[in-house]
C-alpha cells in the first residue's frame, strides 16, 4: 500500500484517453436530499418540496430539482472531484439535458466517456471533453450532458495529444425540451399561489429581470451544501491548506454558487417552475464566505415545445454576482466580465403557457 | 414585464381591505422536515422523533411540532415574509388553536382572511388583523389562528380606513384544547424516560421554573432554520443590505426565535410534550447571531380539559432572552420589559395526569 | 417544584450504584438521520447513502453507520449527557460491539447498568464503567458496549465505594465480529467505484496510511451535528457560559469528532465499508471550531472471520489531529500523545476478500 494514497488515483491530462468510459459511483435520492437541496440553497420551486401540488398536476410526486440531479451526477458521489483534485483548474458545464423526471428514492448513476482533448497553448494545461449519461435504477436516462474539464498536465514536458475538440451545438434545441416535465394542468396552475401573474406568453426575448434579493452564504452553509454531492475536495474543506494558499479561503463549489442563482431567479420567474436544459455556464470568479450572492436574468429566448400545449419553455440566461446588486444588469465586458460577476449560466426553463 | 419584479406585488397597510380572502402556498410535511426543525432547534419533545414511542401511546405516527405546523402555515411557503417585505413593521401571534395533529407526509396550507384594519396615530403604519385557517391534504382544518401584523402606508396621505378592530379572547378557554393531541395512556407514561418526574399535578400556577440551559445562535443555523419555512426575506439572509441598514446585521426570524424558547423549556417542562393552543406572543427585541438564548416559564394557569383524563393543561408563559441567564426571571417591567427580554409567549401545553 | 430542575436529576460519582439498572430514551432513525448525518461529517460509505448498491450485495436497505448507532444509543436521545452536565470529566468508549444491522425506521433505545466504580485517588473524581445494550423495536440486541464514564463527587468527604473494576477485554475478538454485517456479493464488489482497488488481501498489520484531507470545522456544523443525538448539554451550545469558562469556547462533541475521524478515512481505506466493532478509543484533547481535522491510520491487525469468506476484518486504529497533517504520522508519545493528537480510536471494520 503506498503510504500516502489518495482516494483514487489522481488524473492528469496526460491520464485521459480518447474514448475512454468510466463510472461514477451512485446515491439515492430521499425526499430528505430534497429538503437538503432546499434548506442550503433556498429554493422555492413547489414542484420539489409540495406533494400535493405536483399531484394536483398529475406528477406522481415530487421532481427533483434538475440542478440538484445534474451536480448529483456530475460529482458522483463524491468520486470525480477526488480524481482531478490536485489537477483541477476549472469547468463549464458545455450543454445538459434533462430527459426524464427523478423522484424521492430514485437512485443516480453516471456512466461518462471522453469525447476530447485539448492542450492548451501553455503547455501547462488541457481541455477534457467528457460526456455523461444519468440514469436511474431502472435503467432509465434521466440525464445527458457534456462538459469540459481543464487539468494540469503532469509533466510539462509531455507530448501534447492529437487535438479532438468536439462539435457541440451551441445550445439545446427547444424540439429537445420537455422530456423530464411530466405534463401539467396549465389550465389549473395556481398564479396566485405562486405569488406571480406571468406565464409564457408574459416574457419577451431581450427583457432583463432584477431578482433583488441577495443571499449572503456562510463556511457552514456551503460546506455543508458541498457534502450534499458527497464532494469533500479540499479546496472547499481544509481552511489550513486553503489558508496558505492562493485565495486564502475555501472555495465555494461552483455547484452550491449554480443552486443559489436558480433559487434567487425565482423572484420574477416563479412560474418557470422545472429546469429542461442547460446550453452553458461559466464560473467567472470565485464566491467565499460571507459574501453576498444577487442575481439578474435575460431572457434570451422564448420557444414553443412541438408536442406540448401545457408548457412553453424560457431560454433564460442568468448572472450571479457577488457584493453587487443587479439594478444594472452587470454581465459581459469588453473584455470577460464587469466586476462582481461569478456566473453565467444559460438554460431553458418550463412556464405554464 | 416590469423591471424589478418583486416575488408578488408588495401590500402596504391601504392594500389590505376587510373581509379580502388569501391564499398561501402549501408545502409537505415530510419527516426530513421533522428532523431539519429538532437539528436547527435543539428541541427534545420525543412525540416528534420517536415513532415507537407514538405508537406506545396509541398514536399512528410521530407528530408534527406545533410551532413548526404554526410557523409553516404562517409563512406560506414564503410567500407570506415576500408580500409584506418592505412593509413590515412587527407582528404577534395573538392566538392559536391546534385542532388536528399532523403527521409526516401531510402537507398543510392556509386560507387567510382580514378580520380587522387600525391605522395609527402616527399616520405612517397600521395593524392587519388576519384570521388564518391551516388544512392539511384532505381539507381537515389542523389550525385556526389569529395574527396581528403591522405595516407601513404606502403613502402617509391616503386616508385611514375605518377602524375595525376584532374582538378576540384574551386567551383560548381550556374546554378548546386538546384536539390536536391524540390520546395517550397515562399510565404508561415513563417519567424515567422523559428525565423528570413532574407531571400535571405536580404544576401550582403562579411558579417559575429556570430552564437554566443556554442556546448559542450561528449566522449559518438561522438562515437554514428560517428557509425551512421557506421564508427568504432579506433581512435575515442578506448581509450586504441589511449591513448597511437599522442594526446592521441580519435579523434572526421570529419564528426561529419561537422554537428555540420552547426547545429550551424541555428542561424543567419535560413532559408537556405537546403545543395545544397559543394565546398570544410578543417579540419584545430583536435577536442576533452570537447570541445566546435563555428562557424561563411562569405557570400561569392549570386546568382539567373536558373530555380528557389523560392530559391536563398547562398555560405556560415562557420569556426568552439574549445573553441574560434567567435565575432573577427577567420579564415584564414598569414600562415594557427588562433588559435582555426578546419573547414573551403564553401558550397551553399537554402534560400527563 | 424547584426553582431550578435540571432536566433531570444531576448525578455525581456518589449517585451511581454497582448494579444499577437505568433506560435511556429511544430515537427513530429515519433516512433522514442517515442524510443528516453524512452532511455534517462528510462520511462518504456508499451503504449508508446508496439504496442500490445494499440491495446489489443482498442488502435489504441502507446501513445505519455505526458511530451514528453508537453515539446515539450512548447519548439516550440526549438524557445521558444532561444526567452528567455538571459532574462529567471525561469518558471512553471502551468496547462496542455491532450485532445487528440498524435501517431505516428503526428505532433505537439502551439499557445500562453499572458494572464497576472507582474513585480516583484524588478523592475529587471517580470512575464509573456503564454495561449499555442497544435495541431496536423488534427487541433485537443491535448494539452492545462498554464505556467508562468519569464524574466528579458531589463531596469530597463522601466516603470511597469499595473500587470494582470489571475485567474487560483488550479488544474484540475476530470470532465476534460480522454479526452487524450482512453477507455480501465479494467477488461483485465494485472497486472501480469505490475509487480504491485495495481489498482485505492488500492490508498488511503494522502499516500506515495517512488520510490526507483535513476538514474545518465550523461552530454552526458541530452544533447541528450534535443535536442529531439530542445532545443539548452546555458545553457545545452555551458560548455565554463557555466563554467565561476554561476554554473560552464551545467544546466539540466526542462523537463528532469519532464521526469526522471515519469520514476522514475514506481516502485510503474506503473499501473498510462497515464498523463491526469498537475497542477503545480516547478523546486526547479538546477540538474547537476553526479547527481542521486531519487523520490517519495504523493497521493493527488484519483477521479473517470464522464462517464468513465474504468479508475480512481489519483492525484499525486511526488517529485525528486538530491543524496538524499527519504526513509523520503524530500518536503516541513517551507520555500522553504528540501535540495535535485529539483522538485515537481503535475499531474494527469489514472489508471484501
Amino acid at each position: 500500500m503506498p503510504r500516502h494514497p489518495s482516494l483514487c488515483a489522481q488524473r492528469y491530462f496526460e491520464d485521459f484517453a480518447l474514448g475512454e468510459v468510466f463510472a461514477l459511483p451512485s446515491r439515492t435520492m430521499t425526499d430528505a436530499l430534497f429538503a437538503a437541496f432546499q434548506l442550503a440553497s433556498g429554493d422555492n420551486h413547489p414542484v420539489h418540496y409540495d406533494v400535493e401540488y405536483c399531484r394536483a398536476h398529475g406528477m406522481p410526486h415530487m421532481l427533483a430539482h434538475g440542478f440538484q440531479v445534474l451536480i448529483q451526477t456530475a460529482a458522483g458521489a463524491g468520486l470525480f472531484p477526488h480524481m482531478v483534485e490536485e489537477s483541477l483548474k476549472g469547468f463549464i458545464e458545455q450543454s445538459s439535458r434533462f430527459l426524464a423526471p427523478v423522484y424521492p428514492g430514485d437512485t443516480l448513476c453516471s456512466t461518462s466517456t471522453v469525447i476530447g482533448l485539448k492542450e492548451n497553448s501553455n503547455g501547462k494545461t488541457g481541455v477534457v471533453y467528457v460526456r455523461s449519461t444519468g440514469r436511474n435504477q431502472a435503467g432509465d436516462v434521466v440525464l445527458d450532458y457534456v462538459r469540459w474539464v481543464m487539468v494540469r498536465k503532469r509533466n510539462e514536458a509531455s507530448p501534447a495529444p492529437e487535438p479532438i475538440v468536439p462539435t457541440l451545438a451551441s445550445n439545446v434545441e427547444a424540439d429537445g425540451l420537455g422530456q423530464a416535465c411530466p405534463a401539467i394542468l396549465a389550465a389549473g396552475w395556481n398564479y396566485d399561489l405562486s405569488g406571480s401573474p406571468h406565464r409564457f406568453s408574459d416574457y419577451e426575448p431581450g427583457e432583463r429581470i432584477d431578482h433583488v434579493d441577495g443571499m449572503t452564504v456562510e463556511e457552514a452553509e456551503h460546506m455543508i451544501a458541498t457534502r450534499l454531492y458527497q464532494n469533500t475536495a479540499k479546496v472547499h474543506f481544509n481552511q489550513f491548506t486553503e489558508g496558505q494558499g492562493r485565495f486564502g479561503r475555501r472555495l465555494i463549489y461552483g455547484g452550491h454558487v449554480i443552486s443559489l442563482a436558480r433559487a434567487l431567479s425565482f423572484n420574477g420567474l416563479s412560474n418557470a417552475f422545472h429546469l429542461l436544459a442547460i446550453n452553458g455556464g461559466r464560473h467567472v470568479a470565485p464566491l467565499f464566505a460571507g459574501g453576498t450572492v444577487f442575481a439578474w436574468s435575460k431572457i434570451a429566448e422564448t420557444a414553443e415545445i412541438p408536442g406540448r400545449d401545457d408548457i412553453g419553455a424560457l431560454r433564460i440566461v442568468t448572472y450571479a454576482t457577488i457584493d453587487q446588486p443587479c439594478a444594472e444588469f452587470p454581465g459581459p465586458a469588453e473584455k470577460g466580465f464587469e466586476d462582481g460577476v461569478i456566473l453565467e449560466l444559460d438554460y431553458w426553463a418550463a412556464i405554464p403557457r
